[in-house]
Parts: structure tokens; C-alpha cells; sequence
């Protein structure tokens, strides 16, 4: 194993600074052990007895002392500086860390009034902490000063750019834990320093925190050679500081340096940078490399067993506390080290001196506004979509693409807005080629490398950022929200599965957020599905998923909202209605190639507004009298198979009374009780009948439906076409064919289902089979849909 | 921009050879160009006609040139030294290239031998692709020489070392493209370098070609700095050579030469650990930086706007080439610049000289046994799975680890296939936390890095794979068994999400093989999903999360599988069964804690071999009768707490008739006409009856089950219990009460859904809901579930 020599340190701190700090991360330090280990006894007054210790002991101590010496570093830098910062925990795990330390500086106390600042407040604290009806043991939603849970490994340092962006005085400390480095998303998230503009951003200050194990298992970063370790953040772009070791007087000598030099070196950048107007190069922002063993000052050995600076100090390193008095012992003597009569008072109050040594007021990094960003939040100042609306006389007559028309929304909402600087659109490399590309008309995609002549669209100050990382979109996105900005990040529909899980994350960080009153709302995640599955017939099978809205559905009603626009009118209102929702995660599956308009804009909203509706212009239902059969769509290429299969319906056997129904809000099809959105059972039994078959085309796999509907009394008749999964590089229309989406098989279905229409059905269906068999060897001879599919068009003027 | 100097070079080709090898190069261009655009004439020998063009352009040229190049300089490799090579095409949109790579050294013709070598095979291999009924436009299953898609991006490293593991004289050349080198997956891939092992494994040569552009925008990696590209590949951990140029003369003499060294270079690392029989330090393997135009050789200007070297190079770079005679005549001159009359004779076939390029038999990359593993795959030796079974003689009395007698089933395996190394156990940093830790008396893990005296568990040769990315476990183990070996991927189950899109891909390899002939079949995708949703309630709500079989469910019903054994030796049998398949993705969900064990080993057998079943033993209904009320589970803690509401029920209500019914094979409720597991209807009503409500407890989202017995005669009697998405950090019995699932419910909604049963009812679902209450103040006081509920066990002995 190479040596690490730690650096020379130039001990910038006087002796009592060093002191005081010392005791103060002591303090932290205690406060972490206490919650993870006591119920009662707080300040150890009394011997530490088996009734003191909870039955249950829970929590991660491996990473909290790191976690907890930084913070009190961190705390220097900003009443030094009187800097703006808030503090990423990576290793989310070291919750009592982050508690500690917004309980030692009072915000706790502020924001949950009944853990007050004495013994019986500390009593609480401790026995709250992953217990029955108290916190849980990460770093959460209900921990003051946080935007990241940490639970799940990946986004820390994405989330710190995303909060950077468009907050320019901000600093962002992240602290990436050498576990979570091993990580896809955190190896590409270092790549954000390309995208991060010193003049209109802030700073991210990363902090690798070398704990050497996971688990069961070292980790690879802190194994790799020094040199290699520098090279790599050299070369993602970085200036590495290390501060290597584990005697306390040497490393808070060698961090409070270490931070001095990273600030500096920030400001530097950035005054350089705002002096010039212009960034003539990328520059190499400073980071932090912490090599400290894991479970610091913890318990050297348990049972004869390493425990400090190996992996058995992940969790809970003394086992046994309650049961067995040798290690309640230990664990005393761990507890006593850190002489709590020095850190509280009698009453369990820290004492002055060490109080004196946080940040107050909003300065504090666990009070910090940006980390509860519905405080900071502006309403977007919103375009009249109206304006921007397809002119639609005749449905089915015009042709346009629904995403080119949301793209000039878009643009509108970044120039009404350019001022504030609140609104980022995200995308992996897809703006333009999913057809937003009127945003580029008021601003570029953000582009911090070298730019040459011949480059489109790209500038240092874009608001625009694409990279091909469905992670860093989400991340940075999600960054941005958190911290009380606006965004939308579109993507190919199948490859929007690669951030299922860190979607995951954000539905439950809203799920529990929107239950405590002092987090305010923030605005809504919202996606932008297109290249969608029906038209990715260019790209073939890999890129054909539609199956995101299923994930989403999983999670709970309040927090999701999914939308299927047929058209570009009935977008534009689903992107302005998004926009301007909050704490939500609004999901929207739009195509963008160019495909018939249905609505005018006063019917669009309308029809949205309801969520889903009859088309009664398309249907030829007498008034009063009950249809042969429901045709539903919900989405585009669904919508377009649909009105066609109704004309042939039409033109064959036109004595069937079709209803036709269109579907844009999809969680109208619950109940009422169900979701927020629901439709009430009568309405809905108005629209799709109590009894009539109902032929339902559906956007994705078909199941969905199915589970929707499942309490509505028609539901036994619903028949749902969607993707089955099957696909390839083929024409549109063969698409749609292959899964049996296609207006002849629908147009089949609606016959057979109603009955069959005897001898005139019969005829139909055959006429029906013989088309389709003929466009099956018509694509396979001239690789193109037949002209009569590829050009129909809805023949029916609206009366 | 920083101006490129590229590196002298030695030229170390004949200027003979160089001619050759670039013309077996314009030959492989060629033939792309002809894919993309030509339905006939593929000779050119008549001019280039509109009627010649497809109608529809489909296809990517970009990357296609590079691949191409690379192509022909690692067959000269491979001729010259014997090398046994396979090449992953990260860049997957350069379908082309690869299919006429495969064309030119025969093995397409092998393989689809309506594909001939000649003018008209020429014209089928040309129009087929990307046109109906033909071949996709990417790399895809279809393409000799494949195991890998690129599709979706992101994976082709981590699929390149998955084949190297085990594979000790296997290299495996890898383009990873600049866009897809963005990702997170592929960021992390670099890391892989960090397991393999230069004795037992293979070597990967990755080659990361800079192609400069995305769709839209230029790659960061290209614009990087190239001090901070060799920094980040040096922190890495390899040896960078660049090959960087558009000069085709010295861009073949460089990567020659390049190639020459790196393969020298692969060969000495692996020499001297051989010779020593141990590893000293973890080797620094050679890889190759290739900086290229993109669409190079094609057209430099379409339009008067820039083409070759810039992102509209991207897909297809002359658009109207039907159409448009300018463009076509565009065309032509390109596809002429070829020479095609140079490299093909008069009847179309590949020239001698240039045929004489190209390795033969299997040393062909395309036909190479690697990469369509089903030609090597071995059965596993399996050991008997009854010998490491619970002994259980009273169903609940028992109590063990379901995944600890896995690890046993596993460390088993592991020492029946030690000489065969051809089995591999993945998982994030969880083998042991997830109770599987009986591997380790037989393997270690897998670690190159250094290893301190008092590590544990880590050595050069183990055969358990842990890193802290699910995306390198998914990538690695994909990789393995599509060049065919076994494995199996341990995860919690809450973060398997991470890896959804992963599994989408490979589940769409799958089915898309299942019907290819050429294709033998692999091993399957195996998942253990543990540390679940029901007992997370440590790490609280951010772990929790059953979805993934929801996501599942929505692929093809071939290729899925999904177990829920409520014990160890169901667990031993699915563990067994599981690891005997091929051609599917299996997914097990069990937990890892001590739990009440329900079956004998012999029990077990039939119960699993059946998929789901009644346990008479637990029901009380007389023989003939009909039952008031079915509980049925799937899954361990739901089995747990139906047993203990079939308890209540039988203590508070002994006149009840309940029938127990429990699932381990989730797909068996589905019809068989859906699925190959499915249960007759028959059958179905034989157990869950036609019109008795059913009490359904099961471990994940409720809908689930709904959705897979919709079509029962019984589904609207069907009450499901199962995760409504509720948690934070508590108790075990408190996490299934948030969610409903407990036994008071369960035992309330029986006795509800059955009527009532009057007065004794009432009683019954008072005492019910006090007990209930009387838990929650429990828990909240003393912080664990009261002891009669812990301790419950099933006190009914069996008769």
C-alpha cells in the first residue's frame, strides 16, 4: 500500500480558534452518537445504564464524523467571509450528523419548536432519531438546510450544480463520499464544471471524502494511487487540495488552510470573470480531497474486532449496547471522550464560546433559503398561449408539429423571463431534434469549452444545457427546482427509464414535503416525453419504450399528473397549465413530427380543462339515443388511428352510432377518491356508457388503462389496444400495425365488439383484413405507408 | 481552440499494404453509403436513378467511417498474431458499418445465405436495411458479431469487461463513442479496470473515439483540453495512445503502429503475471484515443452548409437524394470516390486482394464463438439443492435466513464450477449485507487495487463482483452471459431501478433472439431483489420501493419470470430452478432476515413446481365444503402477516371457513393463454373459487395483482393489500401497518369481505382495531413491536 504523506501545513489557526472548533465538531460528534444510541440520559449525568439505550439502534456513525469536521470548517469560511453557503451531504447516511449540527447552530429548534435547546430538548432529539413516529435516519425532506436525501447514491454533486446554476453568490459545499464516486451518475456529474458560468452562476466547492470502505468492501477511489487520484480530477477539470490524515490538531490546521485557499481561488474566478464581462476559457475551480479514516474518533476496536478506519464502522459499531454491559461501557467511554460538560451547560445548552462560532440568521447553512426554495420561488411570468395556437378551422384539415409549437411557448417563457433568469429547459442533446428549437431564438444551449466559429447555438450564457446524460438532466433539473427555480426537461420516451429511480427519489422528497408546513412548494417536475414510441420506427426496437407513465403511476395520486395532448393547441395548454403548478411531477407524451390538428385553441381548453371529453363532431350519435360503441384515444398516433378507424367505421357501416372520446389527462380515468383529477363515477359513466363495449386506443402498454378505469362500472367492457411490445426500424403505419394499433384493427374490433353487424359487418371486416394485408405487402415492396394511409385525412367538415 | 499536433509516427505499413487496407476500408464505406441510401444499383453500374433511392433514408453515417476504420486495422491485428477479438460498437447507429464488415469477410452470408456475395446479394443487403421486413438500422441482435445494441447508450464498456471476465485469451476491442462517453454508466465503466484480472481474464481494449459532435452539439470529451484527457485517462488508470488526424495515409500508419503497441503492450502485462502466477499492482492497460471527423470521407458540404466534421454529419447527410438531383448527383460522386469497381469485381464480389484481408473462421470477428455465447455456454453443475434445506417437521416453528441458505445454495456452485470459472456473483456492496455471505468460504471478491493485511473477503481471483454501481454489476454480468456463462445479481431491492433501462435493453435482445436460429441460447438474467421494501424500515422511505416487477411485467411474456418464495426452501428451489434456465430475465424478491419457515423441503417442491397452491394445513375448511373468505400471499412478510391474521381469525372466529392460499410464482396468475406459466382457468377457480372474496396480501404495489388475474371469473372479488407507498424509519410491524398490510387488517377486511358474521364479527373487528391501537402507542413508547407480535409464531401443529 502506497504512503500517503500528508501536505505541510502553514497552521493558519491560533490555538484557541483550533481549540474552540474542535469542540465544537466534538459537540457535533457527541450529538451524532447520542441519536443514534440513547432514549434518555442525554448529557450522561447519570451512569449510562440499559434503559438509557434504545432497543433498536439504527444509523450510520462511519461517515458522520467526516461529515461534521467539515461543517464546522464550513461555518469558519462564512462568518469569515459572510459567504452565502449551503452543505450537500452525498453520504446522506450521516442524518445525526447534519441534525447535530442544525440543532447546535438553533435552526432545529426554530423550526420544530418542542427540541428546544436544553436537556430535555436534546432528551427528544436523540430519542426521535430512527424511532417510531420520529425522524428517519438519513439525511431527509424533514432535516432544515437540506435538498438532498442521500439515500440513494449518484446525485450529490449533480444536485450542487443544479443549485448553483443562476445563483451567483452562491456556494455549494458537496460533500461526495468515496462510495457513492463509484457510481454512473457521480463519475459523469464532475463533466458539470463544462456547464457552470462563474459571471451568472455560483460556485460548487466538491469535497471527496476518502472514507476508505462501503459496507463490506474498500473503495476504489480511496485505493487508488495518489498520483492517479490527482491526474483524474486534473483531468475532469479540477484544482485537487488534499487534506490526508487523522491526528485533529493537523487537520484542522490543513482544512482551514485547505478551505481559505479553495475560497479564494472561487472569488478569484469569479471576479476575474465578472471584471472581463466574459469567460475567455473554462476555468479550473478548486476541490477538496478528505482522507479521513471512517468512523473517526469512534471506537478503535469492538470485541477485538477493527473497527476505526475499516468497514465495521459503517453503521453502528457497538452492537449491543443495551443487552450487554461491556460494550455500554465502551460506548460510554466513546460518549464521555468528548467531555459534554465542556460542549453544554447545566441545562444542556451549548455553551457561549462554541455558539459563537456558527453562522446566524439565514447564513446558517441549515437555514439557508436556497435549501428550502419555495421561499425563494417566483411565479414565471407566462405568455398568452393563445397567441401561439395553430389556427384550426376544420378538425384533421392542418398539419403541424405539437412540440415545434410548445418549442415557441418555451421561447416565450425564456424571454419574458431572461431577466429573472429562473427558467432552464434540459435535454440529452434532443432540444432541436424533438423540435423545440424556438427556444434558440432567445437563447443558447450553455457551453463553458472552447467554442469555434462554425458552432450553432451553443454560448457561455445559454439557458439551454444539454448533455448526453439523462442523469444530469434530471440532476441538475431537479437541483434547480429544489432551490426555487422553474424548468422542463424533454427526452426520448423510452430513454426516460434511466432516470426512474432518481424520479423515484423526487416523488417521495414531495410526497413528505407536502405534509410540513415549513417547506414551502416548489415548482413541478416536469418532463416532456417525444420521440415518442410510435415514431421512433427510424431508430428501431431499442428505442421504443413507452412504459415511464406506469413507473409514475406507482407513486402516490397527489404528486403525479400524466398528459397525452392529441394535438399542438391541446399542448400548448398542457405546457402552460405545468408551468404554473407546483410540488407536482407532470408528465407529458407529445410527438413531434407533423400530424393532424383537432381542436381550435378555444376547444383545446375546454377540453383539457375537463381532462377528457366526447368529440361529438366526430361521433354520429343521434341526441338522446345510446351508441353502438365508444372509441376512446388517448395520445396522438393513437388519436389519428382512431379518427381514421372511425371514417371507415363511417364509410362501411354507417349505420354504427359511434361515440368517439379523447383522453388528455389520463388520471381522469380514476376516481374521484382515487386521484385529485379523478372523474366523478356519473360523469364518467355518461362518457364511456355503463354498457357499451368501449374500444379504448392507448398510447403505451395497455395494462394502464385496465388499472385506471378498474372501478368504473363499465370497465369489464373496455377494450384497450396500445404497445405490446413490438417494433423495429419499419414505416409509421407499420408500426401501429405490428401492435395491432392500427385503424383496421380497431375498426374491427368496434364492429366485433358491438355485435357484428351481421352480413354488412361481416363484409367490413373482411374489406378491412384485405386493406391491411395489402399495405402489409405494399410496405414490404416500396419501404414507404401507402399514400392512401400515409395522406388521409379526416373528410367530415364540423357542421 | 487548442490546435491538435499529432504524433510522428513510425510507418511502420508497406505502402502496398496501406493501399490495401484503406480500400478494404472505402469497401466497408461503401457498403454503409449503399445501406443508407440504395434500393438498387448497388454497382453503380448504371447512373444513380431516382428509382435506385429509398424512399425513406434511415440510418446514421457519423459514426460509421470510424468504426469502419477501426474495423479493418484490428482484422489486420488479428491476422498477424493469431488474436481471438470481438468488437463492441458502443456507437450502435453505425449499424452499417458492421453489417458490411460482417458481409466483407463472408460471415453474413454464412449466416443469411439469401444475402449472397455477389451484384445481387449486394442489392438485398443494401435495400433490407432499415426497410420493412428488413434489418434495423443499428448493431442489434440481427448483426453478426454482436452482443451488444447501442441503442441506448451508455453500456459499452461495462459489456466489454463483462466478456473479458473469464476469458483469458479473449480481447475485447471496445469503441465507446464520445457521446455515449457523457453518460454516467459509461463514466463509471472506466473504473472496471479495477477487476479484472490479467491472469484469469481477458483484456479489453477500449478505444475511445473522438468523434467531435453529438446530434447537435460538439462531445465535451473532444473539446476537452488534451492535457486534462490524458490526465483523466492516466487517473484512470490506463495508458492513452492517441491516433488523431483526417489525412488517411498517416491515420492508417498511426493506428497501425497504435495498434501494434497496444496489443504488445496487452501481451506483456499479461505475460508477466502469468509467468509470476500473482498480480503485484494492478496493471496499466493500454487504450487508444482516436480523434477523427465525423461522417469522415463523405460529403464536406451539403447545401453550402458544413457536413463532414460537424454534427449534421450526424444521421443521413444528403436528405433529398431521391428527390432532388443535385443531391442525388451529391450522391453518386460520393459513392463513386470509392472506386467501387476497385474493390468489387464484375459479378460484385470483394476483390481478392482485399477478401485476402480479413481474418478466417472464427477468428472472424463476426463469426467469432464470443459473441453469440449459446455456442460455448456449459450447463452449470449443480449441487442438490435438498441437502442445504431448513429442516422443518412444524410449518412456522423454524426460524432462518431465506438468502443465507441461497448463499449456501451459491457458495455450493461456486465450488462445483471452480475449474470452469464460469459463474459469477454481482452485487453493489451487498453480498454480505444481504446475507449471502457463505460465498466467501469458497471465492473472495474480485479486487486489483492494493489489499491491506487486515482486509477481508478481497483477493486478485474472487469471482464475487462488488462496486457500488448497480449499472456496472447490470452492465458486467450482461456482458457475461451474453458471452456465455452464468450469473446471478444481488440487489436491494429498492435501487434495482436503477438499472430499469438496462433491463429493457436486455429483455429486448431477448425476445428479439428467441426467434433467430443462429442465435443459441444464454444463460439467464437472474436477480435476487433483497433487503425489500418490508424491511428497510431502518434506511426508511428512500429504500423503499417494490416497482421493479411492475416494470418487468411489461416486456414480453417469453422472457419474464417473477418469484416470491415466503421461505428458505422455496428460496432453495427457486434458487435452483432459476440458474437451470435460459433466455430469461428471472427476478426473485426474499428477505434476508430470520423469518418463520412454512414448508419442508419436499413441500416446498410441489408447491414451487406448481407455482402457487392452497396450504391445506392451514385452511379449516371441511372437506367438500366451500370457504367464507380465501387469504391468499406472495411474499415473505405477507405470507407472515396473512398466517398471523388466519391466526386471529381462528381464535376470534372459529366458525369461519378460511382457505390459504399462497403464490410464489407470480406469473401463474396470469391465464395460460398469456403466459407460459399461467394456470388453466380451471385450475385457477379450483383455488381462488369463482366467486368467494379473496384477501390478497402481496409485497409490492397492489395493482400488480389485479392486472394479472383480470381476466379471472373471480377478479372483482379480489382485495389486495400491499405497498401504498407509505414509510419512513420504524419498526418492522409498523412498516406493514402504515401500508395496511398487517395482520389486524388483513384479518378485518376477511372477516368484512365475508359478510360481517354479525355480532361475533363486530366483536372481532373491535378487538381487532384495539390491538391495532394498542400496537401504534406501543411502538411509539418503547421503540420496537410489542413482544406478541414479534414473537408470534403459527401455534396450529399439523395433524
Amino acid at each position: 500500500m502506497e504512503q500517503i504523506t500528508p501536505d505541510a501545513t502553514r497552521n493558519i489557526l491560533e490555538q484557541d480558534e483550533l481549540d474552540l472548533m474542535n469542540r465544537y465538531w466534538q459537540a457535533a460528534n457527541y450529538l451524532s452518537v447520542g441519536q443514534i444510541y440513547l432514549m434518555d440520559n442525554p448529557l450522561l449525568k447519570a451512569p449510562l445504564a440499559a434503559e438509557h439505550v434504545k432497543p433498536r439502534l439504527l444509523g450510520h456513525w462511519g461517515t458522520t464524523p467526516g461529515l461534521n469536521f467539515l461543517y464546522v470548517h464550513l461555518n469558519r469560511i462564512i462568518r469569515k467571509h459572510d459567504a452565502d453557503m449551503i452543505y450537500i451531504a452525498g453520504p446522506g447516511h450521516g442524518g445525526p450528523g447534519l441534525v447535530a449540527n442544525a440543532y447546535l447552530d438553533g435552526t432545529y429548534t426554530e423550526v420544530y419548536p418542542e427540541i428546544t435547546e436544553d436537556e430535555e430538548g436534546m432528551q427528544k432529539l436523540f430519542k426521535q432519531f430512527s424511532f417510531p413516529g420520529g425522524i428517519p435516519s438519513h439525511v431527509a425532506p424533514e432535516t432544515p438546510g437540506s435538498i438532498h436525501e442521500g439515500g440513494e447514491l449518484g446525485y450529490a454533486l449533480v444536485h450542487a450544480f443544479g443549485a448553483a446554476f443562476d445563483n451567483p453568490n452562491l456556494i455549494v459545499a458537496c460533500v461526495v463520499g468515496d462510495g457513492e464516486a463509484e457510481t454512473g451518475p457521480l463519475a459523469a456529474s464532475w463533466h458539470s464544471n463544462k456547464f457552470l458560468n462563474p459571471i451568472v452562476d455560483g460556485a460548487v466547492l466538491p469535497i471527496l471524502h476518502l472514507n476508505g470502505y462501503k459496507i463490506a468492501n474498500p473503495t476504489v477511489l480511496a485505493r487508488m494511487k495518489k498520483s492517479d487520484l490527482t491526474d483524474l480530477f486534473t483531468g475532469y477539470g479540477y484544482e485537487p487540495f488534499y487534506v490526508e490524515g487523522d491526528d485533529p490538531e493537523y487537520m484542522h490546521q490543513r482544512m482551514a488552510e485547505v478551505m481559505e485557499d479553495c475560497y479564494a481561488r472561487i472569488r478569484e474566478i469569479q471576479e476575474t470573470a465578472r471584471a472581463d464581462g466574459t469567460v475567455y476559457e473554462m476555468p479550473r475551480w478548486p476541490m477538496i480531497i478528505l482522507r479521513s479514516p471512517k468512523g473517526w474518533t469512534g471506537p478503535k476496536f469492538v470485541d477485538n474486532k477493527k473497527v476505526e478506519n475499516f468497514w465495521r464502522a459503517h453503521q453502528v459499531p457497538i452492537a449491543e449496547a443495551r443487552q450487554n454491559g461491556e460494550h455500554r461501557a465502551l460506548l460510554e467511554e466513546w460518549m464521555r471522550g468528548y467531555v459534554p460538560e465542556r460542549l453544554f451547560d447545566e441545562s444542556g445548552r451549548l455553551v457561549p464560546e462554541l455558539k459563537a462560532l456558527a453562522p446566524t440568521g439565514n447564513r446558517r447553512m441549515s437555514a439557508n433559503p436556497h435549501t428550502n426554495g419555495g421561499l425563494l420561488r417566483k411565479e414565471l411570468n407566462m405568455p398568452d398561449f393563445r397567441a401561439l395556437a395553430v389556427d384550426v378551422k376544420q378538425p384533421g384539415e392542418v398539419m403541424a408539429s405539437a412540440t415545434k409549437h410548445l418549442g415557441m411557448l418555451l421561447a416565450e417563457v425564456m424571454k419574458l423571463n431572461k431577466d429573472e433568469r429562473n427558467f432552464r429547459l434540459m435535454g440529452p442533446d434532443e432540444t432541436a431534434s424533438n423540435r423545440l428549437q424556438d427556444v434558440f431564438t432567445t437563447t443558447d444551449r450553455v457551453w463553458m469549452a472552447d467554442i469555434l466559429e462554425y458552432d450553432e447555438g451553443i454560448a457561455r450564457d445559454g439557458r439551454v444545457m444539454e448533455v448526453l446524460s439523462e442523469h444530469l438532466c434530471q440532476g441538475w433539473l431537479e437541483g434547480y427546482l429544489l432551490t426555487g427555480r422553474h424548468g422542463l426537461f424533454s427526452c426520448y420516451e423510452a430513454f426516460i427509464h434511466i432516470i426512474d429511480s432518481m424520479f423515484n427519489q423526487h416523488a417521495k422528497w414531495l410526497k413528505t414535503t407536502r405534509t410540513m408546513p415549513w417547506r414551502k412548494p416548489i415548482s413541478s417536475l416536469n418532463y416532456l416525453l417525444t420521440s415518442h414510441v410510435w415514431r421512433q420506427d427510424h431508430n428501431g426496437f431499442s428505442h421504443q419504450d413507452p412504459g415511464f407513465v406506469d413507473h409514475v403511476v406507482n407513486k402516490k395520486a397527489d404528486v403525479v399528473r400524466t398528459y397525452f395532448p392529441p394535438d399542438a393547441n391541446t399542448l400548448l395548454w398542457v405546457g402552460d397549465h405545468i408551468l404554473r403548478t407546483y410540488n407536482r411531477v407532470n408528465v407529458v407524451v407529445a410527438g413531434k413530427q407533423p400530424s393532424p390538428q383537432w381542436l381550435s385553441i378555444e376547444e383545446a381548453i375546454v377540453h383539457c380543462e375537463a381532462g377528457l371529453g366526447e368529440w361529438r363532431w366526430a361521433s354520429n350519435v343521434p341526441d338522446g339515443e345510446e351508441p353502438d360503441v365508444v372509441m376512446a384515444a388517448a395520445g396522438d398516433v393513437p388519436t389519428l388511428e382512431m379518427m381514421a378507424a372511425v371514417d371507415l367505421l363511417r364509410q362501411k357501416l354507417p349505420e354504427m352510432k359511434v361515440k368517439v372520446v379523447n383522453v388528455v389527462d389520463l388520471m381522469a380515468l380514476q376516481p374521484k377518491e382515487e386521484h385529485p383529477h379523478g372523474l366523478r363515477d356519473a360523469d364518467f359513466d355518461a362518457i364511456f356508457t355503463e354498457n357499451k363495449p368501449v374500444i379504448f386506443a392507448y398510447h403505451g402498454y395497455p395494462w394502464l388503462i385496465h388499472r385506471l378505469a378498474y372501478r368504473r362500472h363499465n370497465h369489464n367492457n373496455i377494450h384497450v389496444r396500445g404497445y405490446v411490445e413490438e417494433g423495429t426500424t419499419t414505416t409509421p403505419f407499420d408500426m401501429v400495425v405490428l401492435n395491432r394499433l392500427d385503424r383496421y384493427h380497431l375498426a374491427i374490433d368496434a364492429i366485433e365488439r358491438a355485435g357484428g353487424f351481421g352480413e354488412r359487418g361481416a363484409a367490413a371486416i373482411n374489406y378491412l383484413n384485405d386493406m391491411r394485408a395489402k399495405h402489409h405487402d405494399y410496405v414490404r415492396e416500396h419501404g414507404e405507408d401507402m399514400p392512401e394511409i400515409a395522406d388521409w385525412k379526416w373528410p367530415y367538415p364540423r357542421g
